[in-house]
């Protein structure tokens, strides 16, 4: 065997270990929960200061400094040599309700593999491994607070929120440890940051489809969240002829039928009816009013908008026939994320590299990449995920494919460095 | 103006003044609830006992013999002069929660009407005006208690069954003054019963669209209850491209359709999908679970079972097309019951007498009119209700409709009894 295959093994073999052990971190914080039998994390729960003081363990074996900013977040810094400059590297560590091993948490964890596996050849940025604090927005009903306090956008009224048991998110922070009027010092500047990289599970069947262990992500989908509602006219099932019906489910049903039509002629579009209500909701009673969720997702803002209009239009125009009133209660929205080109080209020669097919793909759901891509130049890698199911106890990857996003993270954070220390270079032969 | 004349301005000054009664009865009666500001009269709570006190108070006062039998119905009796045949006149006293003034009521006031119209005229059957205690079915979970008792289909272990509070039907018709054990004392013999009439609002449209103010039902429909599940595949809105879903709400929502499509193929058919409730049913997550109530009626039993057999082939049809498991989980059916011949021809004949052009129609709706049929020859007069709805505080009749009831059901009451006496002419010449 040439020395170059004996590398290649040794490679393997370190890879290997570094996923197995991913995998471990994974399995152990799971146990760490709110709630006997299911994964439960939310923000600053207890669970949070275990999986701390956990994952300090790992990050202080690997000779990283560590700190917890005052939103909560896991900051294990890896300094550099000769720059000011620093990479951040991670995901989240909360979870939602009976949540799954992998979503966040495995994240963080491959930043430190990705750190360990590049050992201790020097680099000219510091490396940020961050454990964000919160992302899933269950406890205070707000998303992204981790993400939001670094990127300097966390909005100071959050504070006053109350969770279910009517602490304020204040009040939870300062039982932590924390010091809330502080959170501004959590904001990295924008000149300090060169970019920002996050690793997450795929939270669809994507990657499986197309039989890669992992994909680039080049923008987060822009989504439009409505609530609707048709109204039509009580009454009784056995007595009411079917001619002289205005049933609303009968209406909100064609409806959904074209949602879905709709959504599957547009190429890249989500269009998901998740909740439904029906009143009275009695075996034997005509429906009279049917309350729904639209939730509209795609790349391209402009593509969202003018789906939602046409579907919009599309309940306005059963109105007629049915005689049942189609209404908007409420539309919000929020525009697409691109990924920044840069990052994105660095990520894919170093998928090249490890012999990955480049693909591209767009995330559909959100995540902190899209808070910090506000601020900083961001690009994300996602994980192929087994079951196409996220949220869920069912979660899953294998270990082959967490070695691959180890081997790509550990070599785009090097690719990184490189060009660090290539600018440098030509700002100092200027 | 002549005698004649006279006559009839003089009988619809009494029309007027008994339909008005009527109306003030169902006003005072309605206030008579188990809860403030609707109208809620359960089997055998104190509203009821208040309606009894007050009907027996209007019964005594036309000289009828009150009282009230072991399952808690009231009857008043009209004694007949030389015959030993009752002929049965009623409704129902009890209400749904918050339901409306005349559902039931009406029609035990209308026969009471009907008596004072007749006058002091000799008839030669009795007359039993009866308020049964419980058609609707909410207490115990088990309708047409009263009837059931009446016509001795009353099942001894009903006793056992318990309400929301945990009492058994038992221990509450022993705390209203009753006998459960002399139950089957209710009964009426066949031989001696000669009909029964039953006068009820109609609890759908139809008479007020074809501008009737009574009609004739001559068969109550078959029905068929299903309780229906669709299977699909839970995802997150964002993640799952439209192609790869088995969202268990669209391939529901399809069927709904299609439900509502054969519904209106089928002259007189009645299809209805009242309930719906989808899991997770939550904005952001694609539904893997879809239960359906379904509930189908006719008049003609076979057409209403090769509908429900069709609607099933639809929903299993759509199985392969979306990877949407569908599942019957429950098929109940009950069977068309047809009103007796003779004494509809004598309710149109009354009809008729009234210058009411005939029209027959069908119940869609239960009634105690179903269960007093399996043993007794039973006819079913409706009144057109102004709203078409029912169970509803909005359930609403035009007093002058209310006397066309009277003068009609007055008019059906000589008819017996003048068939009674034909009877026994022929009986006496032989």
């Amino acid at each position: 065997m040439s020395p170059g295959g004996e590398q290649t093994d040794q490679l393997a073999s370190r890879l290997d270990q570094l996923a197995s052990t991913c995998m471990r971190h994974c399995d152990l914080i799971s146990q760490m929960t709110e709630c006997e039998g299911e994964i439960t994390r939310r923000f600053l729960t207890p669970p949070i200061q275990q999986s701390h003081d956990y994952l300090r363990g790992c990050m202080e074996t690997l000779g990283l400094s560590v700190r917890v900013d005052d939103a909560g977040n896991l900051i294990g810094r890896r300094e550099g040599t000769n720059n000011k400059k620093t990479l951040l590297v991670g995901s989240h560590l909360d979870t939602v309700p009976g949540g799954g091993k992998y979503d966040g948490l495995l994240g963080v964890t491959l930043g430190i593999a990705a750190l360990e596996l590049i050992g201790p050849v020097s680099l000219p940025m510091n490396v940020d491994v961050i454990g964000f604090s919160e992302e899933e927005g269950v406890r205070f009903a707000q998303p992204y607070l981790g993400s939001s306090a670094i990127a300097g956008v966390f909005e100071s009224d959050w504070l006053d929120r109350l969770d279910g048991d009517g602490q304020s998110m204040r009040s939870v922070m300062e039982a932590f440890g924390l010091q809330p009027s502080c959170i501004s010092d959590a904001a990295y500047r924008t000149d300090e940051v060169i970019g920002f990289v996050e690793a997450h599970i795929e939270q669809g069947p994507l990657l499986y489809r197309v039989d890669r262990p992992v994909g680039l992500v080049d923008s987060i989908a822009g989504q439009s969240r409505l609530q609707l509602r048709f109204t039509g006219r009580q009454g009784h099932a056995g007595t009411v002829p079917m001619s002289l019906r205005h049933d609303a489910l009968v209406s909100a049903a064609r409806w959904i039928a074209e949602v879905s039509r709709v959504g599957n002629s547009i190429d890249g579009l989500r269009a998901t009816i998740g909740r439904i209500k029906a009143s009275p909701n009695a075996r034997n009673v005509i429906p009279d009013t049917v309350e729904l969720s639209l939730d509209v997702r795609h790349f391209d803002d402009k593509i969202r908008e003018d789906a939602v209009t046409e579907l919009c239009r599309i309940g306005m125009g059963g109105e007629e026939k049915d005689g049942v009133r189609f209404e908007v209660i409420e539309n919000q929205a929020q525009c697409a994320v691109q990924m920044d080109d840069d990052l994105c080209s660095l990520m894919n020669a170093s998928m090249a590299s490890k012999g990955i097919r480049s693909f591209r793909m767009f995330s559909g759901a959100g995540h902190d990449a899209a808070v910090m891509a506000s601020k900083f130049p961001t690009s994300m890698l996602f994980l192929r995920q087994v079951t196409g199911i996220s949220h869920h106890p069912d979660e899953d990857v294998a270990e082959e494919d967490v070695a691959v996003a180890i081997d790509v993270l550990a070599d785009f954070i090097l690719r990184v460095a490189q060009q660090v220390n290539d600018q440098d270079k030509m700002k100092d032969s200027r």
